[in-house]
This record gives structure tokens, sequence and C-alpha cells, in this order.
């Protein structure tokens, strides 16, 4: 037995365990989305994130793998069907499709925020399909390939703040744009109506499960055990996650006097997301900052687009997008020389006497980035209108996806608290009676049961 | 330091961590088993999955490991309480007893979905023990013991679709149909209800920790980390998976016009099940086609069960049964020479040349576990419902589990919903005032809670 | 490439990997608190996880992890922001620490059993920030600090019986004393009143968890991989968990013949805790009496607790205090003379020829660390009383800590279900048209909303 089969082995256990905990996130993505939305759509939020790993995984296998990590400087063109040349030592490349496809996985997940509530399912497969080969591979193989002419500039982008990220953020963005906000969330007057999710324990659980797929997320993308860097990689990736909570949650307190429970999530959550570019090439201190950077412009983003009337019900822009903004751009700040000599890509940044070319660099990159992303998802997302439609019926929203899309609810003996729930007014308030006077003439039209059991 | 000690470390962490991610399956089936049932069980299906591995814990630990893995052409016959000889190189019979472990707790968390919502408590405890010494290490000793006479046939079963999944689904098979459907399931008229489970997110969060624990089920039955093969059984896996959940989601779209949540997660579980006999022996290109008719199949079984009246509560008879006879079989369809070599178990299958003869030796292993365990299920069930029955009463069925075994609510501030459905005919549909009257009478004469509420 | 590195880096994946399943603890915890307490606090109950892991983070990383693992006999001197020299050889620091944080994170997490459902959340940012801080680096530093006079002394706890669970137990202890019990736990005539916990399936869930991450919190406890002994003791502590549950079970049929969900868990959870010190010192049947033990007086101990007026919400002082007590004492009468050489860590145990002298070691162990945590918690906890005030008001109280705290609910479409049980005499248990009435009544002065629906 030879020490580099020992090693590689210890490499590709790492991995395929990173790998696993990354997949965490699609359980993770689940409570995260479900909690955060209604009881009658719950099912639907549910279940289409197991078609949307099944159409990924079919989709990177076929052409994605290859069209990200094969040969080419504007896109890979070999690696069909994973068959690229095995190099004597490298990682088994199926090990490295696996981790691959986590990150994918990943992004997709984040692009459904955008969908959420009212788009038809046919469109997240559709969406999925398109997704995993023409956008994600692109913008992917660009600042990952061996060969990809942003890679070549030396665009730092560790674990994916850009490549996992930003994509997903921005293509959430032009799918909330194009579906319109969900009934009710606007007034005709021009006033916000927070729609409050039905489950504030898989939000939280579900963040808690994406935070620790991030062990697997960041460490395992040096995609090897060897001089355990991967220890100081987490080390500066959880140390972002808590400054970015605590950051919302003082921010939350001073603007609200309370602590909003979604503005501490999504405060930790972007931080997590803005430390993915950086965490290699920054000290642990300046992890603190860009993750305290992120919790703040998260909230401040979230602020923003409910004054923009852009509906982000699960926050994907702005914990995603905005924060995945910030984390591209921060390496050209905080990069040392030392770091970025170790990881290899790239130079320092401007406050270790980088000047401002590495800046340049990284903000070409996500320039490049939002605007491919912004510009395919816009194509492909108005062809499937035009030709099918993005959004349910306005009953069906009003029913819920569970019913209209998957043909039962998802919470079948709560349906007495959904039907209760249904244009009460939930959003506005409680206490109100005239507001339950209302509900009751409505409902009263639409369902004998409801009144039966409540008068 | 000697290599072979690094490189045996490197097996023990990796089988350690594969063993883990399998006990996160008991979460799963936690989460599947009372998400597809109702709210009136669900402390109760939840918690007889920590005692049910808590006992098998201590039954294979005092005899179960020793009779799967002891010397013995038809049983092992040392090795209790681990007392094996440890082979110098070899793993650690307690990492390798906690691995098996986890297989077998996976088994039996099968073989409950057979005995939900209507069976003792105590059943659970005494066929659970015996599961553990009577019926799961007999077969387990045939095909996976190093003396086992199945084994010595050639039989091919890498990571158990006859061991862990044939045996759990005939177990559930045998159980429901000496337990009787549940009150309500079929009527009088022969007509069926479907008794919808009361909790989608669940169901689906439950079918993502299992697709988890997969990982380390199939990867880590290769009990090495050496020259990285367990990355390619990943990825067969994988690919199965995706392709079962696609096809059943297809299938569903076809006959119902909805995508039915229930079939797309079976379809994934059903090719999760099916490949895991044959995710070393096959192409990749195979694994996607044994998952699609696996996902085929497992939605075609639920029809055929409804229709002849057998209550599968959680579908464990089609999705393990059925999807693991098939998985068993195909194998002796795909097997190619060269990873067959590689496994060194068996022979090439039909289409690669092998001629009928494995595929014969599989279908032999298929009928002889079928046999075995339907039979011996069968005696000790008959005998435990002579002595004390498998079934609550009727009233304590209607008034659920969680009260009559445990003495309290799993849901305990949701009781207004639970006496609501309670026989209000929920699973007859929705809006019928009728029955909604109906429904108060009965309830009416059980508890003046639930009318004083109501009225 | 040399083999001394690869095995390096077996250690650091191994090390990290267990940290994660650790870490998959704060999950656990979530779900089996916010299960054991009520609807109206769930949200609250499930994000001060996030803060409280959060802050953990910044404060170890600060200062605590220097506290605990620098030089001094009486407390670490060095090692701010992890700035201590790394040997060669040894694991990288940072992975240490993550490791070591996943440990505090826990033993804070028990800490918070004792504030449930009525501690300002402004009590868990100061008193989890002075925890990190003052409290558990002190006692780490005594037993586990390489200069440690407790270690000196030969002080066996090898996972943190003492350190972790005790700890946190004594915290949770003084907390529930100083906080007083929540309003109707105990009615003035000297009668007691259960509060049901809301969802039985999150809190079975969550013992699964916190089961699962004890894979990575005993074995990892051996800080590297070689020699496999991490599997031995992954199989003590899995057999001491099984024997746990079991013994709870029979015992709870015996006293209530029922098999009362909370005993099983907690008689799992004990055994857990118990076995944490005494994994790597003892054999297998002593792992199987200590955890049985442990189940027994878990249970025994909540009867206790309830008789004394002591309100335990979560189980905390039952389950991490007094069975963090035997397990500390346990080695003192099993630990036997091969495995105390393998580990290098005291002598032998009572009962395998070692005297008293051990056990006398383990039982001042126990009694320094109770006095020291009952003290400076004590005092922590009575000045943040005089300076903030430690409990929120008696109408925050009664419409529940996610109101009151975060500004919503955490099941807002279930308001109707919390508004309906809020002093609906639910502990008292069902039935009582009477109790309804009381209900009604009161509910009438409060919101008019729930008059409205019910009447």
């Amino acid at each position: 037995m030879k020490v580099a089969d020992v090693s590689l082995a210890v490499d590709a256990v790492f991995i395929l365990m990173c790998a696993v905990f990354v997949f965490f996130m699609q359980a993770g993505f689940v409570l995260l989305e479900a909690g955060s939305t209604r009881m009658k759509n719950a099912g639907h939020i549910a279940v289409k994130q197991v078609i949307s790993i099944s159409i990924a995984a079919l989709a990177f296998w076929v052409a994605g793998y290859g069209l990200t990590f094969g040969d080419g400087i504007w896109i890979g063109t070999n690696g069909w069907f994973l068959n690229i040349p095995q190099e004597a030592g490298a990682l088994p490349v199926e090990i490295s499709y696996l981790y691959q496809l986590s990150f994918l996985a990943a992004s997709l997940a984040i692009v459904w925020g955008g969908f959420a509530e009212r788009a038809k399912l046919g469109v997240y497969i559709l969406f999925g399909l398109l997704y995993s080969i023409l956008i994600y591979p692109v913008i992917g193989h660009w600042i990952w390939g061996a060969d990809g002419w942003l890679h070549a500039l030396g665009k730092q982008d560790f674990a994916g703040s850009t490549v996992v990220h930003l994509q997903g953020g921005v293509a959430a963005l032009v799918a909330t744009m194009l579906l319109k906000p969900r009934i009710g969330r606007f007034s005709s007057d021009g006033t916000s109506n927070t729609m409050p999710g039905h489950n504030q324990v898989y939000t939280v659980l579900g963040v808690l499960l994406i935070w620790l797929g991030w062990f697997g997320f960041n460490p395992g993308s040096t995609l090897t055990a060897k001089e355990g860097f991967f220890g100081y990689i987490a080390l500066t990736t959880n140390l972002a996650a808590g400054a970015g909570a605590v950051a919302a949650l003082g921010l939350s307190v001073w603007l609200t006097r309370k602590a909003n429970i979604s503005m501490i999530l999504n405060g930790m959550l972007a931080a997590l997301v803005a430390i993915t570019a950086a965490c290699a090439f920054v000290e642990t201190w300046a992890a603190v900052v860009i993750g305290a950077v992120a919790g703040v412009l998260a909230v401040l983003s979230m602020y923003y687009l409910e004054k923009q009337k852009i509906d982000d019900p699960v926050g994907a822009i702005s914990v995603h997008g905005v924060a995945g903004m910030w984390g591209s751009l921060s390496t050209g700040l905080f990069a040392t020389p030392v770091l970025v000599q170790k990881v290899g890509v790239g130079s320092a940044g401007l406050f270790y006497g980088g000047g401002w070319k590495q800046l340049g660099v990284q903000a070409l990159g996500v320039a490049i980035a939002t605007i491919y992303v912004a510009l395919v998802s816009f194509i492909i997302l108005w062809v499937i209108d035009k030709v099918m439609g993005l959004r349910v019926s306005k009953e069906e929203e009003l029913s819920g996806l569970d019913l209209s899309e998957h043909g039962s609810y998802g919470y079948p003996e709560h349906v007495f608290l959904i039907k209760w729930n249904e244009g009460s007014g939930l959003r506005e308030g409680f206490g109100h009676k005239e507001k339950i006077l209302n509900r009751r003439k409505t409902s009263q039209k639409r369902d004998p049961l409801l009144v039966d059991a409540v008068d």
C-alpha cells in the first residue's frame, strides 16, 4: 500500500462526507421555505425540492458537469455522462460530480425562493432543467473551470458567493418580478402586508441545517484534507455566521424594538453567503467584519425590496443576491498576500497593499454573472410564460398550490385552520371584529364546512 | 507509524460516519411514518422508533450480530456479545457492529409500516426483539455471512435490497394482513377511503433524510475507503433515486393529472431500494433504468394493494417489498463482468452475456427470503395475537394510540383539531354538510369538549 | 508525502466531522425544547438557539478557548483569538476550537432548559456570554486543561458528564429557582399541573438528533482516529443509550401503566449523559448498567422535582444534572485497569480493585463543579435580576414570548389554537364542561377574536 493511495482515500472520504453535509441543505431549504410561507402551500413547497434535486442530478450527469468542468475557454466541451479522463492521484470523478451537484442543488433551492406560492409546478421542472444546463454551468465554468476566462483573470470565489449564491439570487429576482407579487402582498393603496410564514420552528431549524451544511460547503472546497487548511476555512465561516446573526439581531432591536426572527436568521445566512467567497482568503477579524456587514445589508435590503414592492417571500434576493455581491467584492478588500499565495488565485486586496486591481476583477465577475443570469433567466421565463404561463390561476393561488398542483392538502387535518385563515385578513393583524365578520362572509360563499364549524 | 494502520483508521472513520448517516434514517422514518398517518397517533409513531432502536441495539449486541456474522453454514454460532476474534488489519468489530446495527434498525423501521395506527405498543417490543434475533440474522447470514449458503451460490445483494428491504417489506405485509385494515379504510360497500397523512412537510423531510442516509448505506457497504470505489456506488445510487422520482412523477401526472406527493416520494424511495442490491454491479445507464422501473412499480403496486383491500399505511410493501424484489432480480439482468469481478460475488447478468444463471440465483434468493420471513413472521404474530392480542380496541383506535398507549396527546394543543377530525368523515372528502352533522352527533356522544367548542 | 501527515489529515477530518455531528445537537435541542413547551413560545425557543450559538462562537474565540485550554493551573492565561503555538503533528487549533465550541454550545443548550417560557431574551444573551467566559471555561480548565488541578488529581471525565452536562444542569437549576415556576405550573392549593409540550414529534425527533450527535461527542473525544479506539467508545455509548431507554420504559409502565413519552426520551438522554464520562473507561456490561441506572434516576428525579415544586420544563436538571452526577461518579466504580491505562487518566474503580480513591476524586470533582457553577450562576443571575429583571411580565408570559420578545407568532396561522388554549385549563386535563366555561369567560375578557370564533 502506498502513502499516496491512502491520502487519496482520505480526500475521497472527506469530500463525499462534505457532499452529504451540503445535501443536508436540501432538507434545510425545505424547512426554511415551507416555514416562511403559508400552510396551504406547504406540501407543494416541500416536494418540489425532491423534484428539483432529481432533475438536477440527471441533467448535471448528462451535460452540466461536462459543461462546467470540461475543457474550453467559454464552455466545457467534453465530459458528457462524466466521461472525463481520470487523472492518477486525482479525486474520483464520481465524488467530484456529487460534490459539485450538491452546490448546483443549493443554487436551485435559492432560485425557488422567487417562485414561491404562485408558480406552476411545471415551471419548476422546466426552469430547473434549463438552469442546470444553460445558466449555472456557464458562470461555473468561467469562474471555476481550469480554462475559464474569469478564472484566468484571477477572479476569487472560493466556494461560490458568485457561482452558487449570486446566480441563485439573481434568478430569483427575475422570477419574482415576472411572476408579480402574491395576491394580497401589496394593497392597491400602496401599503405592504406582511405574510408571516406558518411555522417559525421550521424556519429556524431550516437555517440550522443550512448552517450545518456550510461545514461541507466551504471547508470541502479545498477538495483535499491535506495540511488541514480546511479547518481554518471552517473557522472563518463560522465566525462570520455568528457575527452576521449578532449584527442583524442588534439592528432589528434598534429598528423595531423586537428581535425579529426573520432578520436574525437572514443575518446569519447572509453572513454565510458572504464569507463563502472569502473564507480561504481573509483573516479571522476580516471574516467577522464581512459577516457583520452582510447581516446588516441583508436586513436593509429586505426593507428596500419591501419599499420597491418586490415580493421576496423567503428573502432569497437579500440573503443570496445582495450578500453574494458583498461577499464576492469582499476579497478585493480583505484578501491577504499569504492566503492568496496559499490558494493560488488572484492577488491581495485593497486593504493589504494589493491596490484596486483585485477589487476590479471581483466587480467584473459580479457584473458579468449578474447580467448573464438575469438575461438568460428572463428569456427562459418569458418564453415559458408565453407558451404555458408561469403562474397558477387566482382561484388556485387562493386555495393553495397543495390542492392545485398535487391534489391534496399538505396538512389535511388542519384544513379547518387553512380555510379559516384564507381571506381572513390574517396578514393585516388580529383582533378586529369587523375583519372577522368580513372573513365570515367571504368564507360563507366558499365553503359550508367552515361556516358549520364556526357558527 | 505504518501505512496500513493509517489506512485502517481511514476505513474505521469512514464506516462509523456511514453508520451515523444510516442512523439518520431513523429520524427520517419517524418523519415519514408520522407524516403519513394521523395526528392522534403521531407521538406514538415517533417514540416507538426510539424503543425500536434501543431494543435492536441490545439484542443485536447479545446475539444478533453473532448469528449473522458468526461461523456456520446455516447460522452463526459464535460472536455473542461481539466476542469474535479481531483479525489484524480488519475493521474493529465495534464499528462493524454499529454499521450492521444501522441496517437492522432500518429494516425494523420498514416493518413498522405494516403495524401503523392500530398495533399495541407491546407488539412492537416483542416483535422487534424476535425480528432482531430470529428473522433478520438468518437471511443476513445466508446472504452476507462468509459461510452462508446463498452467498456460496453467488447471490448478489450489495447493500441489502433483499436482506434489509425485502425482509422488512414482507414482514410488513404479514403484519398488515393479520392486523386487518384500519377502521374506515375500506367501506363495507367495497369502496376505499384514502386516509391522508397529517403532515406532508414531515413526509418530504423524512424522505430527504432517508435519501441522505443512503449515502452511508450503499457506499459504506464497500466496508473500505480504499480505491474510492464507494464514489462510483454513491453515483449509481443517486442517479437511480433521481430517475425513480422523475418516473413516478410522470406516471402520477399521466394517471391523475396531478403530481401526487406520495407517489413521487415513494418513487424515489423505491428506486433507492432497488439500486441497493445492484449499485456496485451495474453501469450508470442501468442504474437509471433500475431506478425508473422501481418508481413505476411502486406506484402500480400502491394501486394494486388498494384494489386488494390491503392497508399499507406508509407504502412499506410497495416501496420495500416490491422494489426490493425488483432490485434483487435486477443484478441478474444488468450485472457487468467487470464489476462482478471487482466485487467478487456471483457472475454477470443476462444482458451482459451471463445467461440465465445469475438471474436464477437472484430469484432463488428472493423466493427463499420471502418464504422464510413470511412464515416466521406469521408464526410469531399469530402467537402474539393468541396470547395478548395484536390490535388495540376499537375505542382506543378511534381516540388514537397517543392516548391509549402513552397517556397523552402528541399534539395536546391541537386536541381541538384532533377531536374535530375524529369521525368527521375527513377521509371521505370535505364540504358535505350531512357528514358534518353526522360527525357532530357522533362526537356528542363521545366528548362534551368538542360540542362545546363547535356549537 | 509522509505517513504522519496523512495520519494527521485523517484525525483532522474525523474531528471536524465529529464537531458537525455535535453541532447537529443544536437542531436537536431546538426540537426537544420547542416540542416540550407551548405553541405560543415556539419561535422564541427556536431562535434563541441561533443567538446562543452565535454568541458562544464569538466569545469562545475571543477568550473562552484560551481560558479553557491555555496554560495555567487555575485558568488558561494565553490563547486569546486562538493565538496558541501550533505544535507540529497536533490537531490544527481551528479544528480543536470548533470541536470544543460544539461542547460549549451543547452545555448552553442544556442551561436554557431552566429559563424556558418565561425569561427575557436579553437574559439569554447576557448569561450566554458570561457562561462562555466565566463558568464553562473554569471547570473545563480544571478537568480538561493540561495543567488543570482536578486533572492533576486524576479526575476522569472522558467526554464531559461533568464539564458539559453537570455544569449545564446546575445552571439550569439555579435559573429555574430564581425565575420561579411558570404561571399555572403549581396551583395555590399545592397541586401540580402538567404542562404538556405542544409537539411530541418534535420532541422525539430532537432526541434522535441529539443521540446522533453523541456519535461525534464521545468517539471524537479521543481526538484521534488512530487505533480505532473510538469504535469501542461509540459502542459503549450506544449500548448505554439503549439500556437507558428500555429501563425508563419499564419504570414508566410499572409506575403509570402507560409508556410515558417524556420518561422514555429522558431515560435515553440521561443514559447518554451518564456514559459520557465513563465511555472510555468501562466494559460493555458496565455501560449497560450505567445507562439503565441513569434512565431510572432521571425518571425518579422528575417525580422528586415535581414534588419539590421545582419547575424543570424540559427535564434539564434530571437528565443533565442528576445523570451527569451519576455518570461522573460511575467511573469511580467501574473503571477497569486496562482501560484506565489506555486513556491515561486516574486509576481503576472500586469494583476493579482500585479501592475508594478514584470514587473520592470523582466525588470531589462533582462537588467542586456543582458549587462553583451554582455560586457563579447565582451571582450573575441575581445581578441581572436587580438590573433589568429576569422574567417577562405576567401579561407577556400569558400571551407568549413569541409576541413579547419577537413581535410575531411562531405559528401565525395557528393563532386560533393558541388563543383557544390560552387559559383554557388545558393543563388540567380535558373534558370538564366547567373548565371550558371558565376558559370562555377568561377569554372573553381578553380577546374578541376568540369569542367570535368559539361562540
